[in-house]
């Protein structure tokens, strides 16, 4: 039998995040974590309607899961986010120790890659995932503020 | 005439809400933000309280004292704090354009300077002010903690 819970099948769920923040008018970044194949945490940049840098959509899925599993601890979890966490999401996720991080679209100027972030020794890292989709709708949103 | 608002007289007001988060069991760390020597912020250490790796006293106080300016950004402002901030907490900041930090104890283990997270260009830090008090208070909920 097929699995269907790939990790492109959770970073369409991430997208469609991603497309709620853009409808808001938010840069479109869009973040959900998994357990067990069970989402229990989504979340998208709400940093303009919130007024606060500290709202990324990661920061936002952290908080939620957490709260869902009742301990601060992200163990056994996998986020997925459309684009390359920053160094605060990056220092967020090093502290709840998260097994996995999926991103889309990679962040060449404030990626926490090129920032040099440190994770947790535990967590592991995958990128790439569905990248083209998550970089159009970005490209999409600022092509369109700019109008 | 004697300016009474010194980072002296700011860090001694970050120092009691460090010891309101010693009083519940959380790590002592307390953090506030002022401008134009108001007080407009103030947090303390809550990650256990809440299960929230992201409840550290400085996002706590840059949520809050965005919410008071009606703004995300924070210039113009000064954050206070007990220990010097992790790579989320710098995370944070640089979002912020914060114009200055001014901590207390360094964090040797996981502290953004050893980290080498990056703060925003337009922003100073001065370090170690009522330092041995800050880490007095950290060293004696350790011991504490241990018994």
């Amino acid at each position: 039998m097929i699995n269907p819970f790939t990790d492109e099948y959770f970073m369409k769920k991430a997208l469609q995040e991603a497309e709620m923040a853009f409808e808001k008018g938010e840069i479109p970044v869009g973040a959900l974590i998994v357990i067990d194949n069970k989402v229990i945490a989504r979340g998208h940049n709400l940093t303009e309607l919130l007024h606060d840098v500290t709202a990324h959509a990661e920061m936002q899925s952290i908080t939620a899961a957490a709260n869902y599993l009742g301990g601060k601890y992200l163990m056994g979890c996998t986020l997925y986010v459309t684009l390359e966490p920053c160094q605060m999401c990056a220092g967020a996720l090093y502290w709840s120790q998260i097994s996995r991080i999926v991103y889309g679209a990679t962040d060449e100027n404030r990626g926490f890659v090129k920032m040099g972030t440190q994770l947790h020794p535990k967590t592991t890292v995958v990128k790439g995932v569905l990248a083209n989709e998550a970089s159009e709708l970005m490209k999409r949103f600022f092509v369109e503020r700019r109008k």
